[in-house]
């Protein structure tokens, strides 16, 4: 018998448990974006890990309280668990096959808000301690959790935190919120992730609508204000026209390059899978297009708004119009100082009407490829999946593994149950159950692992 | 005792009855662009008409029904008014103080979405009508009415409904839907209202929305496309880039000249009434600006959608955006040239991924000053306001007077009851009570002049 048989049998063997735990947690919930549901979720949460034994405390802050948890193990060692109980919004909700807060389970999949990012991972960490659990009365090595209730909203307050309660974290390792396979099944592993600067630009031009007819040729508006700073932020060929806003970005190393080269392609994945006719800047694929997908700093629209937006005609000027971007950050640009780039180039471009708020950021960090931890969570997942372990040098998306990297210094890998078509912040959120298997096992693997290396 | 005395007593004598019949047609929700209420306001309007003996007939257009109605009059004159009993849409709700189709009277006013435009115009050309009843039980000459079902949205199918029924609206002159007073309470007179091509531009990138951390530097974003092809409409000197935009504009004439020279500058009344900082072109007032304000064509955003517009933060690079964008235009411009015109600057700058789409349109058209009718008109509103009637040339709204021009020749003026802050197309729509009253009597003394004329 192999070493993790029982551990893989237990899970195999509990499923239905687990999906019924996630989908009580689905049930609940928890958008940071529009404050909704955030202290009965983490109330929840310490509910789910007081069961397991661990002394939980539920910590608060300036915004969604965090939730820290700890048990002892049989070994020196502690692992650490980040992960968050808060969700993205679910709008546009018409598009929901199923109710997004009703988790609903159905052709090998679970749907829901939720189920993928963050709350089925977190349920597959529990899962995969119960078999350990289920195996020994001990846990085989110092497991600490947090979960904080702010990741979707860019974390604000968990650099905070971090500065009064890093002691509690102290840990060799970290085992970050995702992960999960690629297109072709193969498992993951990313070693860094993009920072994030993300603001509001609203503009207001009178205390009312008018009416078109009336100030049309005679007043500002708007949204035409808004088109118009926009328009100066990036130009049809993707260049970023803020000054200095390139100044400080980093080209990848070599090694990152040579791990990017060894990826497979996902363009035509991509298209087939977004219905997109073309890529970016005439690009088809290839190592290119790998690099800018994640080495490239952003500027996305995420959301526009100005006057009417029903059916059919209203002649309206617009008094107020408004757009949320975000800015993807590589090394080593950071989110103040792109803040500051942004309203100086405004401001220079004659936009003082433009207020620029600034919503979320967390700057740009990644993991050395040679570290110890990473080598195991690619060995152990090889058991695992049947084929090796695709390693990224860098993901396009963010999280706050920046702040984790200055204040605890442990290697951050990622260990998980997504997959490409997993919908993350899109209508129809879902896991594929056989990936939820899997990723669970894999972790329970590394705990074994890395309680005995 | 002077001629109109018995009228005017009438009038003032039965105010009560005339708001009750306005707040129970108000009541009734008509929103064209959101195809609302219409046939069911189009019914209630009937019966307010039969109710006074004339012979009403409802006929079915392509869109809403048209209602039209006729009576016999003691003289062989006929005059015509031209009304619509639908209204804008409600939004924004919050910004309503009482809701938009429960009226409400409060300090001399009268609230609610249409108590202006324009069924309260409508309701005051009935209680003209019931004055001059009262003194008669003839009407002094022949009456017609027609109202519309479309006019909120460019009058779709008002121009084939012309070409088949223009006979039955045959007359010696009309009186227009809308009408009343400036900042100063004097009386204006319309003479003209622009042109109107209103259009929706849209584009989709991609069959969903996709997490931006993913997309955001190689798949296109639906929002920058849009705010790149608007870029390229106006530049922020507020010239329409359009080649050809400006083609068939003609610059007022002398008399055009002269009577907007003679008019009250509402520079001030506007900055105030409406937060206004700054005009546009850094005009301040005087004849430029309200030369500007109705002889210069206008490209207006009306609204802006895209991705996720809700509180706080969403990444989110959007699959679709949209903007609804009117044209104002002056003589001679037309609104199929200039659809014609934007298809093809899109088309040449790169932008053949916006779709655009026509939802109304109309021409502009004036009346001569020098007709006599407009005279007897001005010459009415003496008696009532007590000072000179203003005489605009052309208003900055739009309405489907070229057709009646077109097919009936027929002087069109303005006589009603609106003032300039009865936030017509905006929240809080309101009239006041005093002005309700001396508008009506304007209609009856010009019903009666124009009868003995």
């Amino acid at each position: 018998m192999q070493p993790n048989d029982a551990i893989d049998r237990y899970i195999d063997n509990h499923l239905d448990a687990s999906i019924a735990e996630l989908t009580r947690l689905c049930a609940q919930p928890s958008v940071s974006a529009q404050n909704w549901g955030l202290q009965e979720c983490a109330s929840l949460v310490g509910d789910m890990l007081s069961q397991r034994e661990f002394k939980v405390d539920i910590i608060p802050t300036a915004g969604a309280p965090v939730v820290y948890a700890e048990r002892q193990g049989a070994s020196a060692k502690t692992l650490l668990f980040y992960n968050h109980y808060d969700v993205q919004p679910a709008e546009p909700l018409n598009l929901w096959e199923t109710p997004p807060f009703e988790p609903s389970r159905r052709d090998g999949k679970l749907y829901g808000r939720g189920v993928n990012d963050d709350k089925g991972h977190f349920t597959s960490r529990l899962y995969a301690l119960d078999a350990l659990l289920a195996e020994n009365e001990n846990l085989p090595c110092n497991i600490k959790f947090i979960l904080e209730g702010e990741e979707e909203i860019s974390s604000p307050h968990l650099h905070e935190f971090m500065k009064e309660h890093y002691q509690l974290l102290k840990s060799d390792a970290c085992i970050w919120e995702s992960g999960g396979v690629d297109f072709h099944d193969a498992p993951q592993q990313a070693l860094g992730m993009r920072g994030i600067c993300y603001v509001e630009l609203s503009v207001k031009t009178a205390n009312q609508d008018v009416h078109s007819g009336l100030g049309g040729s005679i007043f500002p508006n708007a949204a035409w204000r808004l088109i118009w700073a926009l328009n100066t932020l990036k130009d049809q060929d993707e260049n970023i026209l803020i000054p200095g806003f390139y100044d400080r970005v980093k080209a990848p190393n070599a090694q990152q390059v040579a791990l990017l080269s060894a990826l497979p392609d996902p363009a035509e994945e991509y298209k087939k899978r977004y219905g997109i006719q073309h890529f970016l800047k005439g690009m088809q694929g290839g190592l290119e297009f790998r690099q800018a997908a994640v080495f490239e700093p952003t500027c996305t629209i995420c959301g526009l708004t100005s006057g009417y937006q029903g059916a059919g005609t209203k002649t309206v000027l617009p008094a107020r119009a408004s757009a949320k971007i975000d800015f993807r950050l590589v090394p080593d640009q950071t989110p103040e100082e792109v803040f500051d780039l942004l309203t100086a180039h405004l401001a220079r471009q004659g936009f003082n009407d433009i207020n620029v708020q600034l919503l979320g950021g967390g700057r740009p960090a990644v993991t050395d490829p040679d570290d110890p931890f990473v080598k195991l969570v690619i060995d152990t997942a090889l058991d695992v999946y049947d084929q090796p372990m695709v390693v990224e040098p860098m993901i396009g998306g963010s999280g706050p593994n920046a702040i984790f990297k200055q204040y605890l210094g442990v290697p951050i890998v990622s260990a998980g149950i997504g997959h490409p078509g997993s919908q993350a912040h899109a209508p129809n959120e879902n896991i594929r159950l056989d990936l939820y298997l899997k990723g669970t096992k894999h972790v329970a693997h590394i705990i074994k692992a890395f309680s005995e290396s």
